[in-house]
């Protein structure tokens, strides 16, 4: 393999988390970055680092997680990524891979972060979604929820969501938050019993946990137990103590990812409102 | 528990079938119905037997498989309901539960089953549908394959597609055959890099693995390796040595079941045509 030149290269990754620590290696447990960075090594005969856009969380799934790696491999893309993908276990997928610049980082080159996260509303419990969505069995008010999540409109401080690395601040900008009902389509018979609440989110960068906290807060506001504007004054107090416990991880998944590279081939996801 | 009346109770359950050996009890193999007894036995410290509509090979799903059984329980159906979903494993739930007659009979009442079978077509498996679709790397001919599934409507002999119990005729009714693509709902940037497609199909009852031989053999039309026409030959040969090897367990869903008690409840997919 002496003879391959070390390419950088860029991969979006799927994943059904469940199984998984979390995208970040952690002693003694399977992770996303492990197994991409297991099976890079017996490919290419070399420790390969992957870094990945997002580092999501233990069973929290991704679409559109977005990875870089440098690695010497001679036989182009499309062979690395159908070597890949017969190597990783079934829940975890390379969905695209190309060459990247040297200057691509999956982490810092990213603009934009759209994160989705999924709740089953519904009396009883929905085996067929519960990897994948958040259980509630309340009868959740949309609209006072859509009300409050205007509110993370624009660029501010989300202190009350979480915290920032140390040494950096907490001012993130949302472009984008909003509820949508899954269309109940016929074809969907095997999901027709409970109705599906999306909350859709994206923005510069998010804090550790800000995305569940944001959902457990906008939860508490469906259920009746908060007011809109109680939702706004804990936006405002940049007090994580007065903020609902997170959101199970279950619910959460990383859609897409943005670079400016990718200017000109926005999907449908990149067309909500600019930076406040 | 002495004092308890014997009643009969109609359920219907929801199941992610991956981990089990099907809906009937076999010896050594999770099944659905050997968890529904267990916990019954177990609440009402007597043996109960469910009876299930249609008996899924192992890996099927059903979001609206129907049940019956006989219990001595005093507490009235809703706290059975729910004293049976809190102690069932999360990948089966009761979602509905009401008392019947003594005559319903959850199988022999029946008056038509729909099964929905679910393709994930796309050039890289999906991770997050693995557990319910069947992954096609081919683009599919949906027209060709509707074509095709357009002979199945009516009352004809599916010999070529399933043996019937000894003793009984492969005569059955399909009222309605389609396929469907789900609908690409923007909520569900989850699922987007996928095509997905749906194929439903609603009769009086089913030959054992009828459904998963019709779809394996529509996807070999959709593939282009048979033609419409070679696909009505197959139906018409009553052999099943002409069908294709039955598509994978993982795509298939029992939807709904439909009996005589419930006329003027029907759901959204009892609207198709009648018995040709």
């Amino acid at each position: 393999m002496g003879q391959a030149p070390l390419l950088r290269y860029r991969g979006t990754i799927e994943y059904d988390g469940t199984d998984y620590g979390g995208f970040q290696v952690q002693p003694g447990q399977p992770t996303i970055q492990g197994e991409l960075e297991r099976i890079l090594e017996h490919l290419t005969q070399a420790h390969v680092r992957v870094h990945g856009a997002g580092r999501t969380d233990a069973g929290v799934h991704a679409t559109g997680q977005v990875v870089h790696f440098d690695a010497y491999w001679t036989h182009g893309c499309g062979d690395l990524q159908r070597a890949m993908n017969a190597l990783l276990p079934g829940d975890i997928a390379v969905r695209a891979l190309r060459e990247a610049d040297q200057s691509f980082h999956a982490r810092f080159s990213a603009r934009r972060r759209l994160y989705v996260y999924t709740v089953c509303e519904s009396p009883v419990r929905a085996p067929l979604w519960r990897r994948f969505a958040h259980h509630v069995r309340a009868c959740l008010d949309v609209s006072a929820m859509q009300e409050a999540a205007c509110a993370l409109v624009g660029r501010q401080d989300f202190a009350a969501f979480g915290q920032p690395p140390v040494g950096t601040n907490s001012v993130r900008t949302v472009f984008a938050a909003q509820w949508r009902e899954a269309a109940s389509e016929r074809c969907s018979a095997t999901w027709a019993p409970a109705r599906r609440l999306c909350f859709e989110i994206e923005a510069d960068a998010f804090l550790r946990g800000m995305v569940r906290r944001i959902v457990g807060t906008l939860l508490a506001v469906g259920m009746g137990s908060m007011a809109p504007q109680g939702f706004r004054d804990v936006l405002a107090s940049r007090d994580t103590g007065r903020a609902a416990p997170p959101a199970p991880a279950c619910g959460l998944c990383l859609c897409q990812v943005s670079y400016a590279e990718d200017a000109g081939q926005t999907g449908p996801t990149a067309t909500g409102p600019g930076a406040a």
